[in-house]
């Protein structure tokens, strides 16, 4: 189902800032047994995007409303939300409008079952993220580092690609977010100059701090990848991802890495009830 | 007037890769007498730019003959080409695919007669230009950068924000390129690493070229800016504007400038009866 502007329809003006700019946001959401899964955690990342660059007029209810409209019968799939500042404005210069919202499901993506089970295999992209505060860990619309990352490789048995940025830094996967374990602490790269703060990464923080296991957000060089015991990469659609391979390193899929894993698998399955 | 894949439409697929990650490139070409102005010059960049991200199957005859389609009855105005990788592809990564191509026609821009007679006020953005050496110089469709910076401002009377890089070199206006002239010679921001190539830049250093100007593209810091005796910013619609104020600085308009945007325009005359 697609919804725009809350009417079925799979098409949108050409005029949208969107489409010209790059000017919006969106989110992509697992979906379970009709429910979009950590909605809280969706709705407030947008939200805040929002906020960073003035989009406005984004109703709460409405959006979710639509959602649950959209996700209606689906058992297991994905949700995307796309906010752009919609149309109008001089060039870049926005006006007072109305943003467009797309509410839009897809199936769910059928990565094997060994992802999870036996870990991934992952390469490391030359394409980089540039750095800008001001875009850092939004999901915003102007994506094409990541797309350029991703045609990168082809090779089915390679599951992601790790970039990184000007700096050297490891950052994030080219749709995932990054972690290690090191001498029993977990560590994720900071994202305050660039990457996109995903929530899954940010579930699986809280679940570190409730759980007093000690965690850092950090710099990451590819010394200290490679000094891993453990490296992982998530998303709200995959969950969680152990890796096994990195170029032609192996890692073993350590004991914080499996904890972790079921604690996700849980707190989704949690999630669902509650919000049933 | 407006095309979408050469038919007369005003929408396009919510699918399209140009709105979910900025998947594309653009033009923005003055339109005189029916005809694009600077047409090979536009080609040439935008055909570079799908090389270098990989959009395949543009074709120049095509995308020509749409354009004066587009531009018929058009005295004055603006063209504006839109070209995305179109549908498909699984999340970040594209599928061979047919781009989408889109032509569409805006009114004249109304800009006071005194912005090229006696110059622009300008102001310094706090938004800066993230640096990636894959992406600098292509007029892509990732330009949430440009458009918060242009939020930074209401004022009627700045014509221009200019913005600099995270090192604290000036790159560009907003929506222009910017050169400055120091003890007679010219010199233009290096776009390595981030900015727009744009047109009428490439213009104006052919022009130098060809007069035996000095000219170089160089690094320039704020103390060079302040240091400039003459500063102007162009685009392919604008042609040339004078700087006469950056901030409290005032610069008179000098002869380089003069002689600059005579040059210019004369090159537009000549391009038009030339094509007609």
């Amino acid at each position: 189902m697609m919804l725009v502007n809350g009417r079925q329809q799979t098409h949108i003006a050409v005029a949208d800032r969107g489409l010209h700019y790059g000017d919006g946001l969106f989110e992509t959401i697992a979906v379970r047994d009709e429910m979009p899964q950590l909605w809280d955690r969706h709705w407030r990342r947008l939200s805040q995007g929002c906020r960073r660059i003035g989009i406005e007029g984004v109703n709460p209810e409405e959006l979710r409303n639509e959602s649950l409209e959209a996700c209606a019968d689906i058992e297991q799939g994905v949700l995307k939300l796309i906010i752009t500042r919609g149309e109008g404005g001089r060039g870049y210069r926005p006006a007072a409008g109305h943003a467009t919202r797309i509410v839009a499901t897809y199936p769910w993506p059928e990565y094997p079952a060994d992802n999870w089970r036996a870990g991934v295999a992952v390469r490391m992209c030359t394409t980089r993220w540039g750095r800008n505060p001001a875009l850092a860990g939004m999901k915003h619309l102007n994506r094409l580092e990541q797309v350029l990352a991703r045609r990168e490789w082809d090779d089915p048995g390679i599951a992601e690609g790790l970039m990184l940025d000007d700096l050297g830094h490891v950052i994030s996967g080219t749709m995932s977010n990054l972690f290690t374990v090191t001498d029993g602490r977990l560590q994720t790269p900071q994202l305050k100059e660039c990457g996109v703060e995903g929530v899954m990464r940010g579930l699986i923080l809280d679940i570190a701090r409730e759980a007093a296991l000690p965690w850092e957000e950090t710099s990451l060089s590819a010394q200290g990848l490679r000094e891993a015991n453990e490296v992982f990469v998530c998303n709200a659609v995959i969950g969680l991802w152990p890796v096994r391979l990195i170029e032609q390193q192996a890692y073993a899929i350590g004991p914080v890495t499996r904890w972790l894993a079921e604690r996700v698998s849980a707190a989704q399955r949690s999630v669902k009830h509650q919000e049933k």
